[in-house]
């Protein structure tokens, strides 16, 4: 039984909701918001002994809209719709998928944007540094406000697997079993320097103003030009090929390339605020297991459920090499892994697309879970 | 006999010189630059029938100090060193080496950054938009005004192979042999995206104004950032694992790849001309030999000579695959071409890294051409 209606291959969904903290929240480095609100949606029902609940954690610039519909005129469904849904791999006829736009974002969460109660203006440049720590420390109020103790799974891609990861180190206790995709411990050194030279590129935007800039009406190039650069690391040279090549754009000198990223930067300037895209990038590159455990296997050594790995053989942003990694250390501790690369020509953002290749493994995967803890 | 001092792996050499053209130089784009100068330097020695010269075409950043220093005092020999010398791959005992600053490079040849006669002002942005075939075409100027019918060779590595290739199409009759390494007929759709993206950074730069910047005393931030874009596009992720990995500066929090990127940018933006940059990497990109000829087999047609290729296997600039095709496009026209990949973890900057790899294909190929023409 459930409140969502079905359209199509998607539903109608609920609103977002918000975990109100009157007190504030404290980040890890130090600073405090006051008040700070957490964002959030919930998909399917919590089952009564509170035990089917899914957390999946979102990549960069997504929300906590992760699948259905908000009303039947919503042009596109939430971010992960090909896998949260009604017999899809994370079904909403069994489990009860949480969603927690992360601290930093602007998707709902007290932001960079949102405006500071002391001075009436946003907080941009006043607004803290964040960590994925903070990130998951925020999902862990969401959950525990919901009054769950243990997640049965904690799922994610890219950004998304890395707080996978952080949840299993931070708080093994509360996680059965975790699904990681196109993400590993730590951004590898080449991720890292693009990354770096797109904050660059937006903090050199003569109008950035080191973050103050929301009296400015117009859309920064700068973070037009960045978001061209965090598209090309998603991209594999194959899709590349496959989809522009050299091609020219009809009847124009324009390499099709150039206007496919000047559309993108164009929509996503429109749409993610530049504060929020230098920070959650920066927690990104900055998180490292290895560096703050003293070693992978360290960081896992109180996990205790099971865990699926996917890497894609075409994504040079988190190559196989570092998922298998993670998943040796968790073997190291014990713990029931399985590691899998799949071949896709559509590197990085394979998680987003190639639903038929991830869905039978997360679906095999938590069946496994729901046999072994007996529901 | 040389007029060269040695010094130490190195000699010596001449300063530049300059082809002055009082008449100017006209455009492949129809525009004309009067005066306009061309400046070469020479190494070695021509020989009395003048059958020993070889032509090296520069790359992107380079200019016509290809080899040796102009006194001892220099820190740094010219750019191809390794290469160019005495008992070096294009040794100096043997040949008589040609190296011309391409045009629109601001390395000697008349550039965007010279004082335009009429306004007593840098051309700046009235300095036409240049194609290889330019740079060929002024090439072609140098060597004949040295009373050169015939090339012995004609070599570069990357932008330089293309001019090489270039020169094959162009002027088949007037190249005994041509090598070609880590470049290819048309630069791949991801390097185009970088280039692209590079030249947004430069153009969205505050200070840039459409290239009339010169009253500017200060240093390009877009010329920087572009820079550190392109030094990626020439690091493969072995060695930028090898080099750089996610350490950190000693006693700091900055990334060492950071350090290392804002060293380059910051070097580069005091010595090279943002206009020149824009413009030799957008020639780069345009250049598309068979968009020009109709096919690779089509702009070999009429070559006649021998050919070498090298590729690297980690140059993701220039796959293997890219100078492949050019070996079967000069081998199904019946020259005798000779193609090798080079394994290295250098990726594209290998032909200017790896000399112990690529002098003893290119000695014994100059050695076999030498037999053949019976010199």
């Amino acid at each position: 039984m459930s409140s969502h209606t079905r359209i199509g291959s998607t539903f109608i969904g609920r609103p977002p909701r918000y975990l109100e903290l009157p007190e504030g929240f404290g980040f890890e480095h130090g600073q405090a918001i006051r008040p700070f609100n957490i964002c959030y949606e919930t998909f399917g029902e919590l089952n009564a002994d509170r035990s089917n609940a899914i957390l999946v954690c979102h990549a960069l610039s997504a929300s906590a809209h992760a699948a259905g519909k908000y009303s039947a005129e919503d042009e596109k469904p939430g971010w992960w719709d090909g896998m949260v849904g009604f017999g899809k791999a994370f079904d909403l006829d069994r489990y009860f998928v949480i969603c927690v736009n992360l601290v930093g974002s602007c998707w709902g969460t007290t932001a960079p944007a949102s405006v500071n109660p002391d001075t009436g203006k946003p907080y941009g440049s006043l607004y803290p540094w964040v960590t994925i720590t903070d990130m998951v420390r925020a999902q862990r109020l969401v959950v525990e406000h919901l009054g769950i103790e243990k997640l049965r799974c904690v799922a994610g891609g890219s950004l998304g697997a890395m707080q996978v990861l952080m949840w299993a180190s931070l708080f093994p206790d509360a996680v059965e079993s975790i699904v990681a995709m196109a993400g590993a411990a730590a951004v590898p050194v080449e991720g890292v320097a693009w990354h770096i030279i797109g904050r660059k590129i937006i903090e050199s935007d003569f109008h950035f103003h080191n973050g103050d800039y929301y009296d400015n009406p117009e859309a920064l190039r700068g973070l037009q030009v960045a978001r061209m650069v965090g598209h090309m690391t998603y991209l594999s040279q194959e899709a590349l090929e496959r989809k522009f090549g050299r091609r020219r754009r009809h009847g124009s000198s324009q390499f099709e390339i150039d206007s496919y990223l000047e559309y993108q930067g164009s929509k996503f300037s429109k749409s993610y605020d530049a504060n929020s895209y230098v920070r959650i990038q920066a927690a990104m590159d900055e998180m490292d297991i290895e560096e703050i455990f003293g070693s992978l296997e360290q960081a896992f050594a109180r996990y205790r459920g099971k865990a699926l790995l996917i890497s894609f053989d075409s994504d040079w942003l988190f190559p196989p090499t570092e998922v298998e990694k993670v998943d040796v250390a968790l073997k190291a501790n014990g713990v029931e892994s399985t590691y899998m690369e799949i071949v896709t020509g559509n590197g990085h953002d394979a998680f987003l697309i190639d639903f038929h290749l991830i869905t039978p493994p997360v679906r095999d995967f938590l069946t496994r879970i729901g046999v072994a803890v007996g529901r």
